[in-house]
């Protein structure tokens, strides 16, 4: 069977680098581990920004902005008070170039005094800013988010998903209580959840990561994991709970009524361009992309079938004005986009590139179409039927009236439907002894798996460190205890005593 | 007189940090040179970004996002292209820190074999692209824009005008033919002058650099340029015709029609958070800053009168009701922004902080309005008669059908018409002799001058640098040759030869 893609998802990794290159997402850059985000990619992740943006706003945050360097001092600062902190990050040092030799290099005169570190994250220059905006209890709760580039210097790197560069939102917010505080990390913790499940399509699971793989400084670190389509957890948000931690080492203080000084409790949280990454293997096929319509840059696209003749213009007419009524429409709370593509290239050619970049309703009027007023589309979720594409036609009238709009909200809902059935189908329970792990992710690494979800006893420290090592020899990890648990647990598999909580365990991106 | 601020525009540099302070819009970070941007300030970028990126899409260009670091070597080809290549850029050199003798410092292992630059600028990281992207003339024209944060090492800075790091748009665009890139570049112009005078507020004055003014590397680079409250003028967005310059040197070439490869003409264009400095330098007042309602974050801010007494619950109700009300309506093609400030400070610091922000209207609702069906509000483009604030009182109703969209209207235009009259009033034409100009631009350097229009001979290389020489000793610069020309000229004012041009000069930040 002809497919648009050369690779199907068998050899899953080759498939999301031939997806992310031949649906015009992304290119590696010639800069070490950075990616150029190509206009269809951008504009998936403008869509992504403006609707989470939405979100976050509604729930109170404003938005600001903070330098792109980080100085050395700041940064030595939180590694003293930071376990686990990593020191893989871009470093500035020289503020010139000269020519020296006939060559252009670092000006050795133009060192700085003290080196500049490109933010691996913001919590200590926003955290700098805080300990000077707030004085008493009335500038509580701030709750500020940021929409930045971070760098982190990663050794491999996959497009989307682990980039030296990437871009992110990080909100930061400090408040007078545990309470909110705790509140504030699980409230946003649930907008990535609604944000993947009803504007991405992406089912997850909401929890809280194990002491081990807690951000470093944080008291209490929580995730959504999702399951991509080769059976993988792909970690895609996090909330973090940080105490007072963060604000001790840069005495962000409140003055409370009794007119004492009381360090404030802060959270961060983000998610980032990796949502992209874990779209593209949620809902990508044999033929390339497909995209919820809650996030296409472009939702209906028009192909007119123009042969170099007369009753073009015809074609051209009609089209133009089917997409002028379609955009007079509104979906998922935002007007509809509609596209007509009148590029010069063959009209087949246009198809195929629109399959490939998961346009949710691919449109191809011709002469026939115009002159009788009717329309002829795809729907990129259900392309074939058996090996052949499937075009489906109607009246134009019809298509505007009762078709479009319902389609879209029909595809969105299908996609999540789909990857919904294949996460609650993957986590497998009844699990009780390591053995049973161990025969269960036996065999070949990249075949699908899925996860398991165990009880165990909650360890921590060394007994938590054995837990952990035990894992790494099949390759697994643990991706969280769900918000969601029953109230009676089987005995802890790795230790042996009672259970106290339920975890998922799998491998993962 | 008592206002807002603590100091007047007279001393206009010092007046500008107040306002940049005060209105909440950035403060100075502990990174040299940068800035943080806080939310008021922000919200302003917010607007700016979305209007000015809806006219850059419809203009037909698709937003991207390239790496923000460059290779050294890309610089250095440029270096070899490129006359007057700026050298002043954070850079790069190590991937790790270490501690070393107790103190954390860049890890001489990590050490990069090739520096990375922080882009100043991505022709040459976007050109990269370009050269992959473009093979035949059915990929022309490719029209593409960029947000993104920017690098350049300045030694003296002030927020908003002049950062080492700063915010901005990048268009990169590459045509077919000569006629196409110019004409290209000049619709960007217009893109800006339009933004500039229709959402800004702020008149400005489109033209051609001269020669030595042009962007490195440039055929051609034209201007707007906006006069501040101290006559002072401000280059407020660029456009540059490139010709083939850039594309010769990153090999950006397509195939056209009889087969044989052919550079393409290459144009740039960018405007910057530079814009938020030229807003408060155009319409602040000595109480502060007053923003256009099209990019006012707030245009409506009500003030509840509230006391800690029972009837408080009424007059929130009631000003629930009225923001409600007032975000039903759509102004300048968006919906209308009003906004409910139920902090818990008193209500006359709530009044004097949206003051000095500049937010169009100020209700201050108390329990008479609430009871009686009024409003209470102040303009803030014309917030006093005499010494006194002026509040002005009317029903509710009548605010809201008749009042509310009208008035931001008017103020929106009211704002523009005085900025209008100062720079109509304040560019001088009629001086022909460099005498006149000494005359003219005598005395105090901060006292307000304005700009000369005169006519020249646009003399070129060693001629043009003796007239900027000339002009460098009243600190005086060439603004722009205004596209709009008379027919005839005098006498060029520094060579004595017949004049083909007029000119603004003037001082400018």
């Amino acid at each position: 069977m002809q497919r648009a893609l050369d690779i199907d998802r068998s050899r899953f990794a080759d498939w999301y680098q031939a997806v992310v290159r031949d649906a015009d997402m992304a290119e590696t850059s010639p800069v070490r581990g950075c990616m150029v985000i190509k206009p269809w990619g951008w504009g998936v992740w403008e869509q992504i920004q403006q609707g989470l943006d939405r979100r976050i706003k509604e729930t109170g945050h404003d938005n600001a902005y903070f330098p792109l360097f980080i100085p050395l001092s700041f940064i030595a600062k939180e590694a003293e008070h930071v376990e686990g902190f990593a020191k893989e990050m871009a470093v500035v040092t020289h503020h010139r170039l000269k020519t020296i030799d006939g060559k252009l290099a670092p000006d050795p005169a133009a060192e700085l005094e003290e080196p500049l570190i490109i933010r691996p994250t913001s919590e200590t220059i926003i955290g700098d800013s805080f300990s000077r905006w707030i004085k008493s209890h009335r500038d509580l709760p701030l709750l500020i988010n940021q929409w930045a580039n971070v760098v982190r210097w990663e050794m491999r790197t996959r497009l989307f998903l682990r980039t030296t560069e990437f871009l992110w939102q990080e909100g930061h917010t400090a408040h007078a209580t545990v309470e909110e505080a705790e509140e504030e990390t699980k409230k946003m913790l649930e907008v990535y959840r609604s944000f993947a499940e009803d504007v991405l399509a992406m089912p997850v699971i909401a929890g809280e990561k194990p002491e081990n793989e807690r951000f470093p400084g944080a008291v209490a670190t929580y995730s959504i994991e999702a399951m991509m389509q080769d059976g993988k957890a792909l970690q895609a948000g996090t909330s973090h709970f940080l105490g007072t931690h963060f604000a001790e080492a840069q005495n962000i203080r409140y003055q409370d009524d009794a007119g004492g000084m009381t360090f404030c409790n802060t959270t961060s949280w983000g998610v980032s361009t990796r949502l992209i990454g874990g779209v593209i293997m949620t809902h990508g096929d044999d033929d390339g992309l497909r995209l919820p319509p809650a996030i296409a840059p472009r939702q209906i696209v028009v192909v007119p079938m123009l042969r170099d003749k007369p009753e073009d213009a015809e074609v051209l007419a009609y089209c133009e004005s089917l997409v002028k009524q379609l955009n007079g429409f509104h979906i998922f709370g935002q007007p509809l986009r509609a596209f007509l593509d009148t590029k010069k290239i063959k009209s087949a050619e246009k198809r195929w590139n629109w399959v490939r970049r998961g346009a949710p309703i691919i449109m191809e009027i011709g002469p026939r179409d115009a002159a009788g007023g009717n329309v002829t589309f795809m729907r990129r979720d259900m392309l074939r039927e058996g090996d052949k594409v499937k075009s489906i036609s109607c009246s134009r009238q019809e298509f505007i009236e009762e078709k479009a709009v319902q389609l879209l909200a029909e595809i969105q809902h299908g996609l999540y439907a789909e990857a919904k059935t294949r996460l609650d189908g993957n986590i497998k329970g009844g699990i009780t002894d390591w053995k049973g792990v161990e025969d269960y992710f036996a065999g070949d690494e990249d075949s699908f798996k899925g996860w398991l979800k165990v009880s165990w006893s909650k360890p921590t420290g060394a007994d938590l460190e054995a837990v952990d090592n035990k894992l790494k020899t099949l390759k697994l990890t643990i991706r969280n205890a769900p918000l969601d648990q029953p109230t009676e647990f089987a005995t802890c598999l790795f230790t042996g005593k009672p259970g106290v909580e339920e975890i998922l365990i799998g491998r993962s991106y």
